[in-house]
């Protein structure tokens, strides 16, 4: 690989401004929390059935991937600090979901949160 | 590979339940920050100095990690609905912080929110 | 008045409980924000032109303003800690709103957040 | 009353600037819980044990304001749209809550979250 991996930079980002010693698990899941909180405001006066192609349009494309990537660094720092390996969480919590909505109940019908 | 990428199973999912149908841009948005208020509110009332080793206690990382799990798929949803790569979008946004938050100003010093 | 006021009866709560080592400004900004991802929740898959009738069916509206009644609790009790009179945070809070969004240019225009 | 009631100056900010076709209860939870996110934001690097400290520096105060009254906003606007009087729901939800954290069980605990 020719260029260092997104986690190792995003190490080298928290350690030259010296920031670790705000990322305990409780400030980076306000982190995470908060940058939702923008990706939400992003589509928060569109309609439904214009939020794809709102999506599409460049400027506001632009602003909902800055907010993603926002949102995705905080997830991953969160992740690295507790030691929790992203993409077993989210094969571990499908398979609960596939539990808890079978097919034959779920089908076209949309649930409402259950923690 | 002996397995579906995980992509290839949350489509599965999602289209053995017919749920596609919900899943716009601005619902998926909301799905992910009403996630990241589950995994905050895990944290609410620890401490900042106990948010580390309570993220160690066996049922307490199960659910720190359910909640994990669950915003990082509501975030893979809703890059896979609008075509944004998500690595793509970390490193953009990661490039852009490094500008707005040069290591000599940001050292050490905890940032206000910036939009 | 012959029944105690709401936040004289949310002191009592909290107080009867030993809460109050609890609630500081950060952990009530927690509180209140992972309340409004509760109730973001019951309309994450209902679509904007179904969103006010939906709030008027009996079970939805129960949950809704049970979600309503958590919001504007923490928000109370927010508001106690810091000694921040709500009415006055609200009303100054409109007069820069009336100002940032002149309604000449506002009438009739989503805005896109700013900050 | 020598002067309009917070709620009366509320419709007419929104009236003049014609922007109740966008107020559905769905879009008032996002902006809900995106000014809640914001508030969540000025907390996010202050440690517990400084947050009752900071909450009374005069800038960060200021801020703090801002963001509770644009919540308050938000909670106002979602209670108007509804028809849900927010003192009803809050007395409503206490007396729930005192039936689920009996105080024998809760005084001193931190409660986990119990949606």
């Amino acid at each position: 690989m020719d260029h260092p991996s997104l986690i190792d930079e995003l190490r080298a980002f928290v350690a030259e401004r010296d920031w670790s010693q705000f990322h305990d698990p409780k400030n980076l899941a306000m982190l995470l929390a908060s940058e939702a909180g923008e990706l939400l405001a992003e589509y928060r006066w569109v309609r439904n059935e214009a939020a794809d192609s709102m999506s599409r349009e460049p400027e506001a494309r632009q602003r909902v991937a800055d907010e993603i990537g926002d949102v995705g660094i905080a997830l991953m720092l969160l992740c690295d600090r507790t030691g929790i390996d992203l993409q077993t969480a989210m094969r571990d919590k499908l398979a609960k979901n596939r539990r808890r909505y079978p097919v034959e109940h779920a089908k076209g019908r949309a649930t409402r949160p259950v923690v």
